[in-house]
Protein backbone atom coordinates (compact mmCIF):
# COMPACT_ATOMS: atom_id res chain seq x y z
CA UNK A 1 0.00 0.00 0.00
CA UNK A 2 0.93 3.49 -1.19
CA UNK A 3 2.06 5.86 2.24
CA UNK A 4 -0.11 8.93 2.97
CA UNK A 5 1.65 11.76 5.45
CA UNK A 6 -1.19 13.37 7.59
CA UNK A 7 0.64 16.64 9.21
CA UNK A 8 -0.52 18.63 11.84
CA UNK A 9 1.19 22.30 12.59
CA UNK A 10 0.27 24.36 15.45
CA UNK A 11 0.66 27.50 16.64
CA UNK A 12 4.11 28.03 17.24
CA UNK A 13 4.30 27.58 13.72
CA UNK A 14 1.58 29.67 12.42
CA UNK A 15 2.47 32.42 14.85
CA UNK A 16 5.90 32.63 12.94
CA UNK A 17 6.13 33.76 9.50
CA UNK A 18 10.15 32.74 9.48
CA UNK A 19 9.36 29.19 10.58
CA UNK A 20 6.01 29.17 8.49
CA UNK A 21 8.02 30.06 5.33
CA UNK A 22 10.86 27.12 5.73
CA UNK A 23 8.00 24.55 7.00
CA UNK A 24 6.28 25.32 3.72
CA UNK A 25 9.21 24.72 1.19
CA UNK A 26 9.95 21.31 3.42
CA UNK A 27 6.37 20.20 3.33
CA UNK A 28 6.09 21.02 -0.60
CA UNK A 29 8.72 18.74 -1.41
CA UNK A 30 7.93 16.09 0.70
CA UNK A 31 7.21 13.40 -1.81
CA UNK A 32 3.98 10.93 -2.30
CA UNK A 33 0.20 11.97 -1.19
CA UNK A 34 0.12 13.86 1.92
CA UNK A 35 -2.35 16.18 3.63
CA UNK A 36 -1.68 19.26 5.88
CA UNK A 37 -3.71 19.69 9.09
CA UNK A 38 -3.66 23.56 10.93
CA UNK A 39 -5.08 24.79 14.13
CA UNK A 40 -5.11 28.73 14.36
CA UNK A 41 -2.29 29.39 16.88
CA UNK A 42 -3.23 32.78 18.36
CA UNK A 43 -4.40 34.52 15.67
CA UNK A 44 -8.16 33.68 16.69
CA UNK A 45 -7.73 35.06 19.98
CA UNK A 46 -5.92 38.15 18.65
CA UNK A 47 -9.13 38.54 16.36
CA UNK A 48 -11.49 38.54 19.18
CA UNK A 49 -9.75 41.20 21.24
CA UNK A 50 -9.25 43.43 18.03
CA UNK A 51 -13.26 43.18 17.95
CA UNK A 52 -14.14 43.75 21.30
CA UNK A 53 -15.71 40.16 21.90
CA UNK A 54 -15.90 38.84 25.63
CA UNK A 55 -14.31 35.49 26.03
CA UNK A 56 -16.89 33.12 27.63
CA UNK A 57 -15.57 30.25 29.51
CA UNK A 58 -17.17 27.57 31.36
CA UNK A 59 -15.28 25.06 34.01
CA UNK A 60 -12.51 26.86 32.91
CA UNK A 61 -12.83 25.73 29.37
CA UNK A 62 -13.45 28.26 26.41
CA UNK A 63 -16.97 27.94 24.81
CA UNK A 64 -17.61 28.39 21.13
CA UNK A 65 -20.38 30.63 20.95
CA UNK A 66 -21.90 31.82 17.36
CA UNK A 67 -19.33 35.27 17.36
CA UNK A 68 -16.00 32.51 18.26
CA UNK A 69 -17.62 30.28 15.31
CA UNK A 70 -17.34 33.58 13.27
CA UNK A 71 -14.08 34.35 14.42
CA UNK A 72 -12.65 30.78 13.74
CA UNK A 73 -14.27 30.39 10.12
CA UNK A 74 -13.06 34.19 9.29
CA UNK A 75 -9.57 33.00 10.58
CA UNK A 76 -8.61 29.12 10.62
CA UNK A 77 -11.16 29.18 7.64
CA UNK A 78 -10.37 31.91 5.36
CA UNK A 79 -7.05 33.85 6.12
CA UNK A 80 -4.64 31.24 7.41
CA UNK A 81 -6.18 28.43 5.12
CA UNK A 82 -5.67 30.06 2.24
CA UNK A 83 -2.41 32.20 3.44
CA UNK A 84 -1.01 28.22 3.37
CA UNK A 85 -2.55 27.00 0.24
CA UNK A 86 -0.77 30.24 -1.61
CA UNK A 87 2.37 29.67 0.10
CA UNK A 88 2.13 25.94 -1.12
CA UNK A 89 1.01 26.94 -4.45
CA UNK A 90 4.32 29.12 -5.19
CA UNK A 91 6.30 26.18 -3.64
CA UNK A 92 4.72 24.22 -6.74
CA UNK A 93 2.58 21.63 -4.37
CA UNK A 94 -1.00 21.88 -5.74
CA UNK A 95 -3.26 22.37 -2.22
CA UNK A 96 -7.11 22.99 -1.79
CA UNK A 97 -7.94 24.54 1.18
CA UNK A 98 -10.82 22.21 2.98
CA UNK A 99 -13.06 22.77 5.97
CA UNK A 100 -15.07 19.46 6.76
CA UNK A 101 -18.11 21.09 4.80
CA UNK A 102 -16.43 21.21 1.72
CA UNK A 103 -16.69 18.03 -0.19
CA UNK A 104 -18.72 17.13 3.10
CA UNK A 105 -15.21 15.68 3.92
CA UNK A 106 -15.88 15.21 7.88
CA UNK A 107 -19.11 15.09 9.18
CA UNK A 108 -19.50 15.95 13.22
CA UNK A 109 -22.17 16.27 15.58
CA UNK A 110 -22.63 19.70 18.10
CA UNK A 111 -21.87 17.67 21.73
CA UNK A 112 -23.96 16.74 23.92
CA UNK A 113 -24.66 19.29 26.62
CA UNK A 114 -23.85 17.33 29.93
CA UNK A 115 -22.57 19.35 32.89
CA UNK A 116 -20.42 21.94 30.22
CA UNK A 117 -22.40 23.53 27.05
CA UNK A 118 -19.08 23.56 24.71
CA UNK A 119 -21.23 25.46 22.40
CA UNK A 120 -20.54 24.84 18.54
CA UNK A 121 -18.02 22.59 18.77
CA UNK A 122 -18.41 18.90 16.83
CA UNK A 123 -17.59 15.55 17.76
CA UNK A 124 -16.46 13.76 14.35
CA UNK A 125 -18.78 10.84 13.20
CA UNK A 126 -17.74 10.75 9.40
CA UNK A 127 -15.02 11.30 7.16
CA UNK A 128 -15.77 10.88 3.70
CA UNK A 129 -12.07 9.87 1.64
CA UNK A 130 -13.78 9.22 -1.93
CA UNK A 131 -13.47 12.53 -2.94
CA UNK A 132 -10.37 13.00 -1.14
CA UNK A 133 -9.02 10.06 -2.27
CA UNK A 134 -9.97 11.24 -6.43
CA UNK A 135 -7.84 14.44 -5.17
CA UNK A 136 -4.90 12.79 -3.54
CA UNK A 137 -4.49 10.72 -6.29
CA UNK A 138 -4.47 13.53 -8.92
CA UNK A 139 -1.19 15.09 -6.45
CA UNK A 140 -3.55 17.47 -4.75
CA UNK A 141 -2.87 18.15 -1.41
CA UNK A 142 -6.30 18.67 0.46
CA UNK A 143 -5.46 21.32 3.93
CA UNK A 144 -7.65 21.21 6.80
CA UNK A 145 -8.77 23.81 9.06
CA UNK A 146 -9.82 22.49 12.30
CA UNK A 147 -13.61 23.09 11.33
CA UNK A 148 -16.44 20.44 10.95
CA UNK A 149 -20.08 20.45 9.63
CA UNK A 150 -23.13 18.86 11.06
CA UNK A 151 -25.01 18.07 7.54
CA UNK A 152 -27.68 20.52 8.27
CA UNK A 153 -25.82 23.28 7.50
CA UNK A 154 -24.23 24.28 11.07
CA UNK A 155 -20.31 24.34 10.90
CA UNK A 156 -18.76 22.81 13.93
CA UNK A 157 -15.15 23.83 15.59
CA UNK A 158 -13.14 20.58 16.09
CA UNK A 159 -9.97 20.01 17.58
CA UNK A 160 -7.90 20.29 14.89
CA UNK A 161 -5.54 16.99 16.88
CA UNK A 162 -8.73 15.62 16.40
CA UNK A 163 -9.22 16.42 13.13
CA UNK A 164 -5.44 15.09 11.66
CA UNK A 165 -6.61 11.84 13.76
CA UNK A 166 -9.84 11.09 12.26
CA UNK A 167 -8.35 11.56 8.74
CA UNK A 168 -5.06 9.84 9.69
CA UNK A 169 -8.17 6.75 10.44
CA UNK A 170 -10.28 7.54 8.15
CA UNK A 171 -7.36 7.14 5.50
CA UNK A 172 -5.83 3.64 7.17
CA UNK A 173 -7.94 1.52 5.02
CA UNK A 174 -6.76 2.57 1.34
CA UNK A 175 -3.36 4.25 2.39
CA UNK A 176 -0.76 2.93 4.48
CA UNK A 177 -0.67 6.03 6.90
CA UNK A 178 1.62 8.20 8.71
CA UNK A 179 0.56 10.73 11.23
CA UNK A 180 3.16 13.70 12.58
CA UNK A 181 2.10 15.98 15.38
CA UNK A 182 4.46 19.24 15.03
CA UNK A 183 4.93 21.13 18.24
CA UNK A 184 7.52 23.40 19.60
CA UNK A 185 9.26 20.52 21.34
CA UNK A 186 11.13 18.02 19.89
CA UNK A 187 8.69 15.22 21.31
CA UNK A 188 7.36 14.21 24.56
CA UNK A 189 9.65 14.84 27.28
CA UNK A 190 10.87 12.72 30.46
CA UNK A 191 11.69 15.84 31.91
CA UNK A 192 9.78 19.21 30.63
CA UNK A 193 12.65 21.48 31.54
CA UNK A 194 15.12 19.20 29.38
CA UNK A 195 14.60 19.75 26.10
CA UNK A 196 16.78 16.71 25.17
CA UNK A 197 15.39 14.33 27.04
CA UNK A 198 12.90 13.36 24.28
CA UNK A 199 11.36 9.87 25.39
CA UNK A 200 11.65 8.11 21.39
CA UNK A 201 9.17 5.73 21.85
CA UNK A 202 5.88 5.33 23.92
CA UNK A 203 3.39 2.17 24.13
CA UNK A 204 0.46 2.79 25.81
CA UNK A 205 1.32 0.84 29.20
CA UNK A 206 4.32 3.19 29.51
CA UNK A 207 1.82 5.96 28.75
CA UNK A 208 -0.76 4.84 31.48
CA UNK A 209 2.35 4.88 33.86
CA UNK A 210 4.40 7.84 33.01
CA UNK A 211 0.52 9.52 33.20
CA UNK A 212 0.04 7.97 36.81
CA UNK A 213 3.48 9.34 38.21
CA UNK A 214 2.47 12.75 36.69
CA UNK A 215 5.98 12.32 34.04
CA UNK A 216 3.63 13.54 31.55
CA UNK A 217 0.27 16.11 32.20
CA UNK A 218 -1.35 19.23 31.29
CA UNK A 219 -1.91 20.00 27.43
CA UNK A 220 -0.09 16.44 26.63
CA UNK A 221 -2.69 14.92 27.64
CA UNK A 222 -5.35 15.44 25.24
CA UNK A 223 -2.67 15.41 22.12
CA UNK A 224 -1.35 12.02 23.25
CA UNK A 225 -4.71 10.45 23.59
CA UNK A 226 -5.21 11.90 19.94
CA UNK A 227 -2.14 9.64 19.73
CA UNK A 228 -3.26 6.33 20.62
CA UNK A 229 -6.34 6.57 19.54
CA UNK A 230 -4.96 6.90 15.83
CA UNK A 231 -2.60 4.06 17.01
CA UNK A 232 -5.42 1.42 18.07
CA UNK A 233 -7.41 2.12 14.81
CA UNK A 234 -4.70 0.99 12.58
CA UNK A 235 -2.57 4.09 11.74
CA UNK A 236 0.90 2.73 11.07
CA UNK A 237 3.01 4.96 12.23
CA UNK A 238 2.28 8.09 14.88
CA UNK A 239 4.96 10.88 15.89
CA UNK A 240 5.23 13.48 18.07
CA UNK A 241 8.07 16.12 17.39
CA UNK A 242 9.09 19.59 16.32
CA UNK A 243 9.15 19.55 12.12
CA UNK A 244 13.10 18.81 12.10
CA UNK A 245 11.05 15.01 12.11
CA UNK A 246 9.80 15.12 9.14
CA UNK A 247 13.24 16.15 6.44
CA UNK A 248 16.03 15.28 9.27
CA UNK A 249 16.64 11.65 9.08
CA UNK A 250 18.35 12.23 12.97
CA UNK A 251 16.26 14.12 14.67
CA UNK A 252 14.79 13.07 17.63
CA UNK A 253 11.49 12.38 18.05
CA UNK A 254 8.69 10.80 20.00
CA UNK A 255 6.93 7.47 18.33
CA UNK A 256 4.09 5.99 19.38
CA UNK A 257 3.05 2.62 19.79
CA UNK A 258 0.22 0.88 20.57
CA UNK A 259 1.79 -2.32 22.48
CA UNK B 1 -21.58 19.39 -25.34
CA UNK B 2 -23.27 19.01 -21.77
CA UNK B 3 -24.10 22.82 -20.44
CA UNK B 4 -22.67 23.98 -17.53
CA UNK B 5 -24.08 27.25 -15.54
CA UNK B 6 -21.74 29.50 -13.54
CA UNK B 7 -24.08 31.52 -11.35
CA UNK B 8 -22.59 35.24 -9.99
CA UNK B 9 -24.82 36.40 -6.46
CA UNK B 10 -23.96 39.54 -4.81
CA UNK B 11 -24.83 41.73 -1.84
CA UNK B 12 -28.12 41.74 -2.24
CA UNK B 13 -28.65 37.74 -1.35
CA UNK B 14 -25.55 37.85 0.82
CA UNK B 15 -26.85 40.18 3.13
CA UNK B 16 -30.38 38.57 3.50
CA UNK B 17 -29.96 34.96 5.27
CA UNK B 18 -34.18 34.43 4.31
CA UNK B 19 -33.45 35.49 0.46
CA UNK B 20 -30.58 33.29 0.88
CA UNK B 21 -31.72 30.15 1.92
CA UNK B 22 -34.66 30.25 -0.34
CA UNK B 23 -31.76 30.94 -3.45
CA UNK B 24 -29.22 28.38 -1.82
CA UNK B 25 -32.62 25.62 -1.93
CA UNK B 26 -33.12 26.44 -5.44
CA UNK B 27 -29.67 26.34 -6.48
CA UNK B 28 -28.82 22.88 -5.36
CA UNK B 29 -31.75 21.63 -7.06
CA UNK B 30 -30.74 22.63 -10.28
CA UNK B 31 -29.51 19.48 -12.44
CA UNK B 32 -26.26 19.15 -14.07
CA UNK B 33 -22.87 21.19 -13.86
CA UNK B 34 -22.38 24.29 -11.92
CA UNK B 35 -20.13 26.65 -10.36
CA UNK B 36 -21.30 29.21 -7.84
CA UNK B 37 -19.09 32.79 -7.74
CA UNK B 38 -19.78 35.03 -4.48
CA UNK B 39 -18.97 38.60 -3.63
CA UNK B 40 -19.27 40.09 -0.12
CA UNK B 41 -21.47 42.52 0.62
CA UNK B 42 -21.69 44.60 3.20
CA UNK B 43 -19.91 42.17 5.52
CA UNK B 44 -16.00 42.73 4.84
CA UNK B 45 -16.80 47.07 5.40
CA UNK B 46 -18.73 45.97 8.51
CA UNK B 47 -16.01 44.08 9.42
CA UNK B 48 -13.40 46.59 8.59
CA UNK B 49 -15.54 49.18 10.88
CA UNK B 50 -15.67 46.78 13.59
CA UNK B 51 -11.85 46.38 13.79
CA UNK B 52 -11.19 50.12 13.12
CA UNK B 53 -9.75 50.00 9.89
CA UNK B 54 -9.03 53.29 7.86
CA UNK B 55 -11.01 52.62 4.50
CA UNK B 56 -8.56 53.94 1.88
CA UNK B 57 -9.36 55.35 -1.16
CA UNK B 58 -7.92 56.85 -4.67
CA UNK B 59 -9.22 59.13 -7.21
CA UNK B 60 -13.08 58.02 -5.62
CA UNK B 61 -11.84 54.62 -5.37
CA UNK B 62 -11.34 51.63 -3.20
CA UNK B 63 -7.85 50.86 -2.22
CA UNK B 64 -7.09 47.10 -1.19
CA UNK B 65 -4.25 47.50 1.39
CA UNK B 66 -2.70 44.50 3.05
CA UNK B 67 -5.50 44.81 6.32
CA UNK B 68 -8.40 45.08 3.73
CA UNK B 69 -7.33 42.08 1.74
CA UNK B 70 -6.92 40.18 5.34
CA UNK B 71 -10.43 40.96 5.79
CA UNK B 72 -11.74 40.10 2.67
CA UNK B 73 -9.78 36.61 2.87
CA UNK B 74 -11.29 36.43 5.95
CA UNK B 75 -14.68 37.37 5.38
CA UNK B 76 -15.22 36.08 1.82
CA UNK B 77 -12.40 33.34 1.52
CA UNK B 78 -13.77 32.22 5.44
CA UNK B 79 -16.96 33.15 6.50
CA UNK B 80 -19.36 33.36 3.71
CA UNK B 81 -17.59 30.96 1.37
CA UNK B 82 -17.96 28.22 4.66
CA UNK B 83 -21.07 28.89 5.29
CA UNK B 84 -22.38 28.80 1.84
CA UNK B 85 -20.93 25.42 1.18
CA UNK B 86 -22.20 24.21 4.58
CA UNK B 87 -25.48 25.49 3.38
CA UNK B 88 -25.22 23.84 -0.03
CA UNK B 89 -24.27 20.66 1.84
CA UNK B 90 -27.65 20.15 4.03
CA UNK B 91 -29.09 20.50 0.50
CA UNK B 92 -27.62 17.41 -1.09
CA UNK B 93 -25.11 19.67 -2.84
CA UNK B 94 -21.82 18.21 -3.28
CA UNK B 95 -20.50 22.16 -2.69
CA UNK B 96 -16.65 22.71 -2.36
CA UNK B 97 -15.01 25.94 -1.52
CA UNK B 98 -12.35 27.68 -3.48
CA UNK B 99 -10.19 30.79 -3.94
CA UNK B 100 -8.11 31.27 -6.65
CA UNK B 101 -5.43 29.69 -4.68
CA UNK B 102 -6.86 26.96 -4.46
CA UNK B 103 -5.77 23.68 -7.12
CA UNK B 104 -4.27 27.13 -8.64
CA UNK B 105 -7.60 27.28 -10.41
CA UNK B 106 -7.55 31.67 -10.85
CA UNK B 107 -3.94 33.26 -11.49
CA UNK B 108 -3.47 36.73 -11.65
CA UNK B 109 -1.13 39.66 -11.37
CA UNK B 110 -1.26 42.39 -9.44
CA UNK B 111 -3.11 45.34 -11.45
CA UNK B 112 0.22 47.34 -12.65
CA UNK B 113 0.32 51.12 -11.15
CA UNK B 114 -0.36 54.00 -13.56
CA UNK B 115 -2.20 57.16 -12.42
CA UNK B 116 -3.58 55.12 -9.09
CA UNK B 117 -2.14 52.01 -7.06
CA UNK B 118 -5.89 49.78 -6.54
CA UNK B 119 -2.95 47.69 -3.74
CA UNK B 120 -3.50 43.71 -3.67
CA UNK B 121 -5.89 43.44 -6.55
CA UNK B 122 -5.44 41.30 -9.60
CA UNK B 123 -5.96 41.21 -12.93
CA UNK B 124 -6.69 36.95 -14.00
CA UNK B 125 -4.25 35.85 -16.55
CA UNK B 126 -5.22 32.16 -16.43
CA UNK B 127 -8.11 29.90 -15.74
CA UNK B 128 -6.75 26.40 -14.86
CA UNK B 129 -10.37 24.00 -15.65
CA UNK B 130 -8.42 20.60 -15.60
CA UNK B 131 -8.94 19.83 -11.99
CA UNK B 132 -12.29 21.71 -11.48
CA UNK B 133 -13.53 20.05 -14.84
CA UNK B 134 -12.79 16.52 -13.03
CA UNK B 135 -14.59 17.48 -9.64
CA UNK B 136 -17.22 18.82 -12.05
CA UNK B 137 -17.54 15.51 -13.70
CA UNK B 138 -17.54 13.81 -9.96
CA UNK B 139 -20.60 15.70 -8.90
CA UNK B 140 -18.86 18.30 -7.31
CA UNK B 141 -20.41 22.26 -7.60
CA UNK B 142 -17.28 24.34 -7.32
CA UNK B 143 -18.42 27.64 -5.00
CA UNK B 144 -15.69 30.76 -5.58
CA UNK B 145 -15.21 33.67 -3.31
CA UNK B 146 -13.45 37.00 -5.20
CA UNK B 147 -9.82 35.74 -4.27
CA UNK B 148 -7.05 34.67 -6.79
CA UNK B 149 -3.67 34.37 -6.09
CA UNK B 150 0.07 35.25 -8.36
CA UNK B 151 1.45 31.84 -8.27
CA UNK B 152 4.27 33.15 -6.38
CA UNK B 153 2.22 33.24 -2.34
CA UNK B 154 0.05 36.32 -2.81
CA UNK B 155 -3.37 36.61 -2.37
CA UNK B 156 -5.61 39.05 -4.81
CA UNK B 157 -8.61 40.73 -4.30
CA UNK B 158 -10.89 40.39 -7.92
CA UNK B 159 -13.99 41.50 -8.90
CA UNK B 160 -16.71 38.97 -8.14
CA UNK B 161 -18.22 39.56 -11.61
CA UNK B 162 -14.52 39.04 -13.34
CA UNK B 163 -14.35 35.81 -11.47
CA UNK B 164 -17.56 34.46 -12.82
CA UNK B 165 -16.57 36.02 -16.30
CA UNK B 166 -13.55 34.28 -16.43
CA UNK B 167 -14.46 31.12 -15.35
CA UNK B 168 -17.30 30.83 -17.88
CA UNK B 169 -14.98 31.91 -20.86
CA UNK B 170 -12.34 29.63 -19.42
CA UNK B 171 -15.04 26.57 -19.70
CA UNK B 172 -16.79 27.48 -22.88
CA UNK B 173 -14.12 25.08 -24.55
CA UNK B 174 -15.00 21.89 -23.39
CA UNK B 175 -18.80 22.91 -21.92
CA UNK B 176 -21.74 25.07 -23.23
CA UNK B 177 -21.32 27.52 -20.47
CA UNK B 178 -24.04 29.90 -19.63
CA UNK B 179 -23.33 32.79 -17.57
CA UNK B 180 -26.10 34.61 -14.99
CA UNK B 181 -25.88 37.58 -13.17
CA UNK B 182 -28.18 37.46 -10.32
CA UNK B 183 -28.70 40.80 -8.67
CA UNK B 184 -31.15 42.91 -6.87
CA UNK B 185 -33.16 44.57 -10.04
CA UNK B 186 -34.94 42.00 -12.87
CA UNK B 187 -32.82 43.10 -15.20
CA UNK B 188 -31.46 45.99 -16.94
CA UNK B 189 -33.90 48.76 -17.18
CA UNK B 190 -34.87 51.30 -19.59
CA UNK B 191 -36.12 54.01 -16.54
CA UNK B 192 -34.17 52.83 -13.02
CA UNK B 193 -37.66 54.18 -11.22
CA UNK B 194 -39.34 50.86 -13.03
CA UNK B 195 -38.59 47.91 -12.34
CA UNK B 196 -40.91 46.25 -15.21
CA UNK B 197 -38.85 48.42 -17.90
CA UNK B 198 -36.61 45.59 -18.39
CA UNK B 199 -34.43 45.44 -21.64
CA UNK B 200 -35.08 41.62 -22.50
CA UNK B 201 -32.15 41.46 -25.41
CA UNK B 202 -29.04 44.05 -25.76
CA UNK B 203 -26.42 43.76 -27.93
CA UNK B 204 -22.93 45.34 -28.39
CA UNK B 205 -24.64 48.34 -31.24
CA UNK B 206 -27.65 48.47 -28.24
CA UNK B 207 -25.64 49.12 -25.18
CA UNK B 208 -23.34 51.25 -26.64
CA UNK B 209 -25.91 53.40 -28.00
CA UNK B 210 -27.52 53.53 -24.06
CA UNK B 211 -24.04 54.27 -22.98
CA UNK B 212 -23.95 57.11 -25.08
CA UNK B 213 -27.24 58.58 -24.49
CA UNK B 214 -26.90 57.54 -20.44
CA UNK B 215 -29.71 55.36 -20.11
CA UNK B 216 -27.23 52.79 -18.73
CA UNK B 217 -24.74 54.50 -16.22
CA UNK B 218 -22.84 54.11 -13.43
CA UNK B 219 -22.67 50.57 -11.73
CA UNK B 220 -24.59 49.04 -14.41
CA UNK B 221 -21.74 50.06 -16.76
CA UNK B 222 -18.74 47.57 -15.07
CA UNK B 223 -21.42 44.75 -14.78
CA UNK B 224 -22.12 45.63 -18.58
CA UNK B 225 -18.77 45.09 -19.76
CA UNK B 226 -18.23 41.46 -18.47
CA UNK B 227 -21.48 40.86 -19.74
CA UNK B 228 -20.28 41.89 -23.46
CA UNK B 229 -17.06 40.49 -22.44
CA UNK B 230 -17.87 37.20 -21.57
CA UNK B 231 -20.37 36.75 -24.68
CA UNK B 232 -18.11 37.96 -27.37
CA UNK B 233 -14.81 35.15 -25.94
CA UNK B 234 -17.48 32.72 -26.69
CA UNK B 235 -19.68 32.19 -23.67
CA UNK B 236 -22.89 30.70 -25.20
CA UNK B 237 -25.51 32.40 -22.95
CA UNK B 238 -24.78 35.74 -20.52
CA UNK B 239 -28.18 36.82 -18.57
CA UNK B 240 -28.40 39.30 -16.02
CA UNK B 241 -31.52 39.85 -13.41
CA UNK B 242 -32.63 38.62 -10.27
CA UNK B 243 -32.90 35.06 -9.41
CA UNK B 244 -35.71 34.25 -10.63
CA UNK B 245 -34.38 33.95 -13.99
CA UNK B 246 -32.83 30.75 -12.67
CA UNK B 247 -35.87 28.99 -11.96
CA UNK B 248 -38.89 30.43 -13.09
CA UNK B 249 -39.25 30.00 -16.16
CA UNK B 250 -41.68 32.98 -16.82
CA UNK B 251 -39.22 35.19 -14.92
CA UNK B 252 -38.20 38.77 -17.25
CA UNK B 253 -34.52 38.87 -17.40
CA UNK B 254 -31.59 40.85 -19.73
CA UNK B 255 -30.16 38.26 -22.40
CA UNK B 256 -27.07 40.20 -23.55
CA UNK B 257 -26.14 38.94 -27.46
CA UNK B 258 -23.03 39.48 -29.06
CA UNK B 259 -24.58 40.73 -32.62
Amino acid sequence: MEILKVIKIGGNLINNPTLLATFIKHFASIEGPKILVHGGGSLATEMAIKMKMDVKMAEGRRVTDKQTLDVITMVYGGKINKKLVAALQSNACNAIGFSGADGNAIVSVKRPIKHIDYGFVGDVVNVNTELLGLLIKHNVTPVFSALTHDGNGQLLNTNADTVAAELAIAFAKTFQTELYYCFEKKGVLLDVTDENSVIEKINQKKYDAFVENRVIADGMLPKLDNCFYAVHQKVQKVCIGNTDMLYNQHAKFTKIQAT
